[in-house]
């Protein structure tokens, strides 16, 4: 041991862990990192991963825009420009980027209120959509403000997510039955009609439909089990498992050529879609739109940077690598900017795309550029197959993706561990599903500040006395511990300040008088964070409350910098500077108790 | 020192410091308490406080009725059965309720919008107030929710008093220069035009109004130091300086009388006063109104009863008597109702009114029934000479009353203590003179808890060392300690929730590549009130990350409620149940450092 011996830098593996910030210009271009030291065996993961992402890209990137409410070629627009511009910008080496279930529900519930009947003004709406948030997340990433989703506590992600998925999930319920269903506010009135028209069910769609569905939970959930049971290579089950998406598409376009089923049974098809590059695009500038569009824009703003940099965050440190929190707002801002620029819609990070990257052997943002090359040629070449493709294939993509979100598990271990996180987590999942997607998941987080306010303005407070011979005081009910008769030593597990002043005050003196035989009490401040000015009107009411009652006050433990702030005052005077002490021994010492 | 000895009751001074609830019937009905054993020498004080206060009121009640926009005899209505209600129900002896001034200002920022120029609706909507709010705080009374205005803190309730009171004297500016104002939304338009119509000052009523200004200021600063320089005993003197308001009042009508003002020199007279007692009222229900006006008179019911709590418990504390802040609820609000069904609108108990009747001698509730008795009196036989009192003199009482409620000093206080509080402070201020009124105080609870919520984001760490041979462990920026070289201690100031987890995370991983030498990292946790699950998750990540690196983390002082709930998880098994030690000093010795 040492006095304050100077902390010497050596080199060490723990140096990996601290949050890297990079410096100057590589900050802000992280490519610069990976593209001049581009080494060739990097190639391979990232080619494969590039064209594996681009497999499932293709059939999510048109039915998450069908789940906006948006024609399917600006989900595969949304899948180009944006993910080369995060591959060169992201400070994540694996996040897959481009339209997410989540985002795309969001997007439709800002702009159907608004757009109405016409195509062409939903449309520009999302590009308006993109670029807002793209604006606010390059704000928030270069003013370094990306600790703000901190306020997003993950019982609250986890019942938004959960209650989205179901909404999401009832939303695709007419595609698969076949049934036309008017946009309704609330999952619970399409539910109710949806019932009440099952006698108009396409049999041909719903058949195509469960079909999809059956073959992607299969792929999901079995086939990788038995591809492994059968010895093909780890390498392979992938590319496999993930290709689900791909075979559906591919299987319901056949179906729908071979058996005709477009003119005669009525089955939904995706219908035209341009062939070509995406279009430059200007959103229009129009400040009534605007306005009106910056609430929800907030919202895909935060709930997308939160979606991606928890995935980026946990692929992250499986290989040691560490997220720059504010570089991926700025690299997820471009990429939305990039979407509204070349007839996209909100963009972010998606969990399952990004998990496959990563297992595909993604090293490099050149992966995330692979795949934008094989999205474009997709669009160059590939639209005319695409005509024939059933809605409800997908449909049942969206469905299948989405049931994993609903998250039972966190509910369950919430539940036990902490009952106002539980709270906080049901009260978030049934805002979204009564209330509304975007109302409900500002009631989650003002619950959960609500909550963690309610438990700080009724706080924790222990009577403690000496544990055996030791200098360590405890808990009276918890531990056996030697108290002395005219002192009552009370610890306060909290800061104090204006919501529990008056819990304090009323403690405290009913305390004494559940104490009459003190003459001495010590308030232990080593749970005190810091006092505010209306606790400190408190104590000092409370020194003269208990003189005049013939006992003295007396603080101990009281941590550096609230004793700073107290010394700025005259409480100190107003106390008696002999009734500071250091400890709560050597409190316990000058009132002779020790 | 005995071990847990038991803590027998021994009657005490102290005894009367615990909060009194008493039981049953008494507690809801307190006059029970004086009136049985009512002392015939309480009568002398209660008398004498009871026609001072009618002196004071029955000049302030027409006033405060004037700046809520309604007649001049509302405010006298507002002061008989609310007054007679609240002397038996209310928790303190003292109290004197009645209108005042804030409640008034926030009245007519309800009602003006809504009423248009009807003075017939007008009244109307104020008893709808006066009930809503009376209901409000029955409510919160009877289910003990009076907890909820300890959310507003004390610079809060500063910046928004102070901001209205300059509110409140600006729209009084017009009755003072006899200019006739219309009514605007914000303070400054109306200083505006008045400073554009200057040319149309009426200077008989100036002379009037300024007079009455000096007056009022003279006896509240200047007559009582010269009474008691010249002997006049102190009982004595605070009849004569709270007269104040009377003389003006008494001088104004016969002004008007002896120099024919009314006719000639267009001053604005009150007018005809309906002579008689209150009619009974029933206020009307309209669901649409009620709605309209429920926010409002939420604000009104806190407002008022933060207003009437603090002084009461002030005056409480001068006699070591209690206050119940729920049955002070009950009192109000039954005032409140009682001046819904008497032709008043809503009332508080008010701090100068309030200061006079205890410092008068009044003992019980029977002070302010005498009062009661005496303005009805006044609205039986004196409304005639009401007739000719200038609404300037009315103006000039409110005026003088409000200048006392600018507190510049808790600002000064507050800025040095904690910039946090005057940050709230200010905000609140400059949010009711700029935005209006009900949304200032909104916005300065709103701001008071994000500035909070802030802080407990962002905790103070340190890391400890030893001090001397003590088995205490303080902060080694503060203090010559010893610190071991394989071991890092921090101490986290602040429970572990949500929104600092990632703070916590950066910080621990940061003093780890700070100091690269060390095997153990022990978390000190006697300032951790709780853990939530948002946390927990944080902690179990972090335990792999920094055995990962090397590093083995440890808990030490981890409080009893904490430590029980990590219990019903396994972070325990997780983290190793020997790496959780019952102090810093136990946790060195077994890492070997101590």
């Amino acid at each position: 041991m040492t006095t304050l011996e100077s902390t010497e830098s050596t080199t060490r593996s723990v140096q990996a862990l601290r949050p890297t910030n990079g410096s100057g210009v590589r900050r802000y271009l992280p490519f610069l990192d990976w593209l001049v030291h581009y080494r060739r065996q990097d190639l391979v993961g990232d080619g494969m991963a590039g064209v594996i992402v681009a497999i499932m890209l293709v059939p999510q990137g048109m039915a998450y825009a069908l789940l906006a409410g948006l024609p399917p070629q600006v989900g595969l627009y949304a899948s180009i420009l944006p993910l080369v511009i995060y591959g060169l910008l992201g400070s994540s080496r694996v996040l897959a980027v481009g339209p997410v279930a989540l985002v795309s529900l969001l997007t439709a519930s800002a702009i159907s209120p608004l757009a109405g009947q016409s195509t062409a003004l939903y449309v520009q709406l999302a590009l308006i959509l993109a670029l807002l948030s793209g604006l606010i997340q390059l704000i928030l990433g270069v003013a370094r403000l990306g600790f703000i989703v901190n306020f997003l506590s993950h019982p609250v992600i986890s019942g938004f997510t959960s209650a989205a998925a179901i909404v999401i999930a009832v939303s695709q319920l007419k595609h698969l039955l076949g049934i036309s269903v008017p946009r309704f506010e609330h999952f619970y009135q399409t539910l109710y009609y949806a019932a009440q028209h099952m006698s108009e069910i396409n049999w041909s769609t719903l058949v195509i439909g469960v079909g999809s569905v059956v073959v992607l939970i299969y792929f999901k959930y079995q086939l990788g089990d038995q591809l492994k049971n059968r010895g093909i290579a780890e390498r392979w089950v992938v590319p496999f498992t993930k290709s689900a998406p791909l075979v559906v598409v591919v299987a319901g376009v056949l179906a729908v050529l071979l058996f005709g089923l477009y003119e005669s049974a009525g089955v939904k098809v995706v219908g035209e879609v341009p062939a070509g590059l995406p279009p430059l695009t200007i959103p229009m500038f129009d400040p009534e739109l605007w306005r009106s569009l910056l609430p929800m824009a907030l919202t895909i703003s935060l709930v997308g940077y939160m979606e991606s940099i928890s995935v980026a965050k946990s692929l992250a440190s499986k290989r040691r690598q560490k997220i720059d929190a504010n570089q991926e707002l700025v690299g997820l801002g471009a990429a939305n900017l990039g979407a509204a620029f070349s007839g996209g819609y909100p963009v972010t990070g998606g969990i399952s795309r990004s998990v496959v990257n990563f297992s595909a052997g993604a090293n490099t943002g050149l992966a995330s550029i692979i795949t934008a090359g094989l999205i474009a040629l997709t669009v160059l070449f590939l639209t005319p197959l695409i005509y024939f493709l059933p809605k409800a294939v997908l449909a049942a993509i969206i469905m299948v993706a989405v049931l994993g979100l609903i998250d039972v598990v966190t509910l369950r271990h919430v539940w036990h561990y902490n009952k106002a996180d539980a709270a906080s987590l049901i009260i978030t999942f049934f805002a979204v599903l009564l209330v509304s997607v975007e109302a409900g998941i500002v009631i989650g987080v003002i619950a959960s500040l609500l909550l963690f306010l309610w438990r700080t303005s009724r706080p924790h407070v222990a009577v403690v006395g000496r544990l055996g011979d030791s200098e360590t005081y405890r808990n009276v009910l918890r531990y056996e511990v030697l108290t002395c008769s005219k002192v009552v030593a009370i610890r306060v597990d909290e800061s104090l300040y204006f919501a529990n002043t008056k819990y304090l005050e009323d403690t405290i003196l009913t305390a004494i008088s559940d104490h009459p035989e003190v003459d001495h009490l010590v308030l232990i401040g080593s749970a005190i964070n810091f006092i505010d000015s209306s606790a400190l009107e408190t104590l000092e009411s409370l020194v003269v409350e208990l003189r005049d009652a013939g006992v003295t006050l007396h603080l101990s433990d009281i941590k550096g910098p609230v004793l700073d702030r107290l010394k700025k005052t005259h409480f100190i005077e107003h106390l008696g500077a002999e009734h500071i002490h250091l400890s709560t021994h050597d409190a316990m010492i000058a009132i002779g108790c020790a």
